[in-house]
């Protein structure tokens, strides 16, 4: 019998990982599903404690690796919000961190600034998970989205994927395109207006690889041909002239009618505003309610096999 | 065997329940008395998780809930006080509702607009229970309110009940009026300023049964047959005319000599400000504290219906 | 067999306790220490409630007392940075005490005002702690830097301690001093500039004990004698004269350099800002960190002594 072995210690970066590595967690994810709805009671993680250091606002991600601790059996001490990079005035992140490692068995950190995870892991015990550190990386999201399109695919090879909306300051995006080089023949459409393409050292990196993309600007180019359409949102405050933004902000809203017919799903990291009209809520494309659902077992599978190793 | 079923799957409206659904929950709250008061340990609600999204700040009714949910061997997650509509800027309620409906097996909800949890309970799988909305319901707080009457008195049957202060603002003075309905022989007395008085609604929702109603001014003139005095606060900013307010407000405030050798107990939803003083605090007339505590079985016992239901 | 007790109720104070209390606590914390690191689970709180109401912001001790907790297999509620003396506007610190009462096991207080603690503990049932309060107490933080002394040397008798720094206003190291006198052949050392010594009732307190100790303003008078450096911040805010500040600053930063070669170790409550150079975080003289952890399995001795009482 062929034993996998998780090979990471802390969840720094998507570009850390092998294949053998996100299907592991993803696997792991499958087996916590019951558990993750709570029809399932868990005591795995029962006595330890999950330390969320929180210098960003982010309701969303903060509240399921809460809620993913707790279904763990687990429980979790936190701040949120701290708005500024430090908790006490003037004390270092380097203090900060090391008195979260005192009380906690893993670490959450979200911050504005690249690398404040990295740097956090090198100085503590404990695991160290990224939950987003400024324009960088976001792993975590980048598995729960995976999940998602392996949940309702099947598999993640062979697929068509759409990334829509704001491609140049989306870290979502980012991350998700560099995880979609470890699968074979993938083809990645980036959809966007001029002023927000895809980067020029994300580009950089899938020329390295074998991954087929294409740019475009508009969606209908390729709707009939893609399997998964991942969208994100335009910000109004990206575009230094508002009238360009009203001009090509209605290019970037999926609806109903757009999709209608077609053989895709629809995700988003959320939250959304406008840019997936609510007449796709009660569709079955609408994949991005089950995608939320998801950060659960995702987030699960991570804590656990962090923890427990 | 007469069992009895609860049928509610939601807890919006104190108008939703009948009298058995009332008595249901009040002598599940008897069960749980002890464990309130962790005499014993419970795990009936192990691996479940209460989402609270406060929209408005409650000190008092979030705390309860939590407690009442950890009492119960469950777990808690939440947002307190998010100040506005929405979480994320621009996101809608619903989509943060689908949130904590993807991470909880119970939502509470404060709102300051009236029709939020009904609308919210419309579009999730969980069950959702009102915490308050705007001058509406706040039915968990009539639950308890009727718990404590029953508690001291044994009975609600046959019960005069004064409501005094401001009757005319106040959600918890209305939703008990409502709920009193549903008991026999009830005699309500309302003490309140001229421009404080009970809305006309609920007095014609009263006049519909079979309730005796008066209206008065001062709670001198039934001080001798009240069995409960339930006391609200008279805010200074619903006047117009501050002399006015000076005027009237020494007629609603509540003290041992006004109380002394009266057959009745004193209640008050809390926080008080000087509408009862404080030497009724070392009174036996004093119920507010039990009122306050009788929170936390009553709560238990409406997670308890709602999520193992 | 001689059975020690525990003889308090409440935890107000340092100078409440005799030496015996001490030991009682340090002792029990031993016992606790690898279920502070969750190396062994425990529910010997399990279904108990604390409740933290700090009206002041400090994270660290909040952080602390709610891992002790969880540690123990309790659960936790609170209020942190309420940021004025109420909760809801008006209401009274006796009736929000009285409601945490209602939901809680045992409190944790802090308030900016000298004796909130001990005025909440006459008027609950339930055990209180206190968290600091104003320039007066903070006994559990005293608890933890005996333990910490203790755990280093095997013994607190015969020690030669300098506390360095702001020993005018800092409340740690008043506590400190007080609990020393209880232990056999200390002697003091109170290292700082002029405006900030340690104050006269302190030295008071001190006379009428047998205790020795010396005032001096510079740390290199003893360092090659002492057996503990505890270090506090100097805040240039104390100063009314910048310029003084920056003439004595230097003299109260502890560095590498200054300590080479010594037998001693380095305490800090933490936060620092630049007091303790970096420098001598990876030496063994620095036991600040390990200080930080002790809180932990300190105050789950304390938290479970008056729980289970």
């Amino acid at each position: 019998m062929l034993i996998i072995i998780f090979k990471l210690d802390n969840i720094i970066s998507i570009k850390d990982f092998d294949r053998e590595d996100i299907e592991y967690i993803l696997d792991e994810a499958v087996k916590l599903e019951d558990i993750a709805k709570s029809k399932e009671i868990c005591e795995d993680l029962k006595g330890k404690i999950l330390g969320c250091m929180f210098f960003e606002p982010s309701t969303r991600t903060r509240l399921s690796f809460e809620a993913s601790m707790k279904r763990l059996g687990g429980d979790y001490i936190g701040l949120s919000n701290v708005g500024n990079s430090s908790v006490s005035k003037g004390e270092t992140i380097a203090d900060t961190a090391k008195m979260f490692e005192a009380y906690c068995d893993v670490l959450v950190i979200r911050n504005e600034l690249e690398g404040v995870s990295k740097f956090v892991s090198d100085i503590v015990d404990v695991p160290v998970i990224n939950a987003g550190d400024g324009a960088g990386q976001h792993p975590t999201q980048t598995l729960l989205d995976l999940y998602t399109i392996r949940k309702e695919y099947g598999h993640i090879d062979n697929l068509k994927i759409a990334l829509i909306g704001d491609l140049k300051y989306g870290r979502t995006v980012h991350s998700l395109a560099n995880a979609l080089t470890l699968f074979n023949n993938i083809e990645l459409y980036f959809v966007s207006p001029e002023d927000l393409k895809m980067p020029k050292e994300i580009l950089h990196d899938l020329d390295r690889t074998n991954i087929i993309y294409r740019e475009l600007e508009n969606i209908k180019d390729v709707i009939d041909i893609v399997d998964v359409l991942y969208v994100t949102r335009i910000q109004k405050e990206r575009f230094t002239d508002l009238e360009e933004y009203l001009k090509i902000k209605g290019a970037y809203i999926i609806d109903k009618n757009l999709i209608n017919n077609k053989n895709l799903i629809v995700m988003h990291p959320l939250p959304r505003i406008d840019e997936i009209n609510e007449d796709v809520d009660n569709t079955p494309y609408n994949k991005y309610f089950i995608q939320a659902f998801n950060a659960v077992p995702v987030r699960m599978a991570i804590l656990k096999t962090l923890v427990k190793k």
